[in-house]
């Protein structure tokens, strides 16, 4: 058991690999490619699980991740995010060394890519199926078409297809309603793409949300998911029914500082620099921060039933808890937090720590 | 000017130094110590600023935060935040080499220092003037002093006072408000500090949020001031009066990488891990996740009227604007972002970049 002194990170090996097996066993026997997110770990060393089971095709964030992951022997990375013009130099960098993947939503942006870059990149265009946070909207069929043809007209662009997150799924109320935004976004991109086959261009579908990606098995004529949270999982995961708690894979570690019975709280060293603000409402419409588990020989408990970080301030938690684990939690004891957004907590924590010791950073 | 091509963390020298002139010249000439909390900037070559001026006693929020200005010189320091006593091995090698003041609020963290201190530190109780995050209330008379005696009866432990962070004042919807928790939290505070001189226990008054520092020019009574922020403020300060917009001293630069003109909606690189997830409700009521500027020759102008940060995902944020300034920007421009909550935005940013080109990290 390591020790514990100050708010860690935890990671369940096991878990993340269980959880790694079950959505790599919905893509193996099909006819369909596995481009996980790497985003949610930024890890080399969990990159490294991917890479053992066979996976080596990747999607990221930023230019950064990218060139972390190149040099750790991955080859063929896609960057998920509106192409960054301001970053031409490391994107050249990359396009010289690696098969790389670029998002495009916008002719100034090909023209840009059409005059400054030197090798070539796969380019996918960026349909916006709902979430409206970017993308062209799938019913724009004339402007996907004309940005598909500045594509095709272009130096060093390969057209690949249309690419999608369908994140506007984290928005909804119980999988009924994933499933049915998922089977919405499908019908508008299958619409888009029957268009442009019908003007003579062959264009691939990649898709990506973890809540899609977990509750759905036959992922008709996609060609690619990206789903990445759900290596880890998280509340806002379990919330949304797309997994089970005992499926989340990391956790932090908060000491308990003080205790106030009075109202039932319990104050944790861990806060907003450890956790992220990214809350969940429950089903009380109580704001929580986190839920809590207790620590067991190698891993973590259940989570307590009733109980929840109320709070955050910078480096304090407020959890709240019925009267009989009131009593048996003391000063100096270790609860075990499971969080909100497993994304935002590894990015700020940045060190994982599994029960043997072992331990890995972000981008380290 | 110095080259941006990914979200950049700004600072704005000039500004930072004289909200440190304008809150120390409050404290200059009075019988008032003035131990700024450093969590805001985390930063050695910041610290040195303060140090310049004279200001060499200081507060942080954690243990590895005290070691590391302990590292860069500075030999009085107080850990305001609970006294977590896992961390003891480090607390130990601390108060063997510096003026170490901790917090305590139990007799069951007093008679864990009593019998495992091996050095002498300065201990203040914490008291809750009414943001109930932790400490005891004023009204509990009796246990404050029982408390006080078993710290005047253990070994290593040198009595200083009591402490309060009046960070309900962050709740109040304008100056008038925050004045007004201000005097109530200090008479609170002095009536119990009156029953302990009246008991024979002479203790100070520490007190540390930075609206009410901000804002009130006579600290009667007070022994000494611990605020932080002040030193960049941000927009929740703004939003309270504490501050103009222009004397915020940090914001992110965040290239804009997309355009919705239908939804007047720019796309920025720049997310929840480079601004965190706090928010703001502005005038409308609408979320706001920062305000928006362009860059200027060495710095940043006035933010843009009706132009705010509507939402954020890990990388991106959503800008929403009108139709003027929308045409007017361009992808490939950079927007600078003033956060709403600095502390958190300088954890996640990590590096400073002042406009001459110099830069220093967090921590580092």
């Amino acid at each position: 058991m390591i020790k514990i002194t100050k708010p860690t990170l935890l990671i369940d090996k096991e878990k993340a690999l269980t959880n790694l097996d079950n959505m790599f066993a919905k893509v193996k026997q099909k006819p369909l490619m596995f481009r996980p997110h790497f985003k949610t770990h930024q890890s080399a060393e969990i990159g490294r699980w991917f890479k053992e089971k066979g996976i080596t095709q990747i999607t990221v964030s930023s230019v950064e991740m990218a060139e972390y992951f190149a040099q750790h022997g991955f080859q063929d990375i896609t960057i998920a995010f509106p192409c960054n013009i301001l970053e031409i130099d490391s994107i050249n960098q990359l396009a010289s060394r690696i098969e790389l993947g670029l998002l495009v939503e916008s002719e100034e942006v090909i023209q840009y890519l059409n005059r400054n870059l030197k090798f070539p990149v796969n380019i996918w265009i960026k349909i916006d199926t709902g979430l409206r946070r970017t993308g062209i909207e799938p019913k724009n069929v004339d402007f996907v078409l004309r940005v598909l043809q500045s594509i095709i007209h272009s130096k060093n662009m390969r057209i690949r297809g249309l690419l999608t997150h369908c994140g506007h799924t984290y928005q909804a109320k119980n999988q009924q309603e994933i499933i049915e935004i998922y089977h919405k976004s499908m019908g508008e991109l299958l619409k888009l793409q029957d268009y442009l086959s019908n003007q003579g261009h062959h264009t691939k579908i990649s898709i990506g949300d973890t809540p899609s990606c977990s509750l759905i098995d036959h992922f008709k004529r996609v060609d690619e998911i990206r789903p990445g949270n759900f290596i880890f999982y998280d509340l806002m995961q379990s919330n949304l029914g797309v997994c089970s708690e005992n499926e989340i894979a990391v956790a932090v570690a908060c000491p308990v500082v003080a205790k106030h019975e009075d109202r039932l709280e319990i104050v944790i060293y861990g806060g907003a620099v450890h956790l992220s603000k990214e809350l969940i409402i429950d089903y009380r419409g109580n704001k929580c921060f986190g839920k809590v588990a207790e620590l067991s020989e190698n891993g973590w408990t259940q989570t307590l039933p009733e109980t929840y970080v109320r709070a955050l301030s910078q480096e304090h938690g407020i959890v709240k808890t019925p009267t009989s684990i009131f009593n048996r939690i003391k000063i100096g004891d270790v609860l075990v937090i499971l969080p909100v957004h497993s994304c935002l907590t590894v990015n700020l924590m940045r060190t994982y720590h599994e029960f043997n010791g072992k331990k890995y950073s972000v981008l380290g």
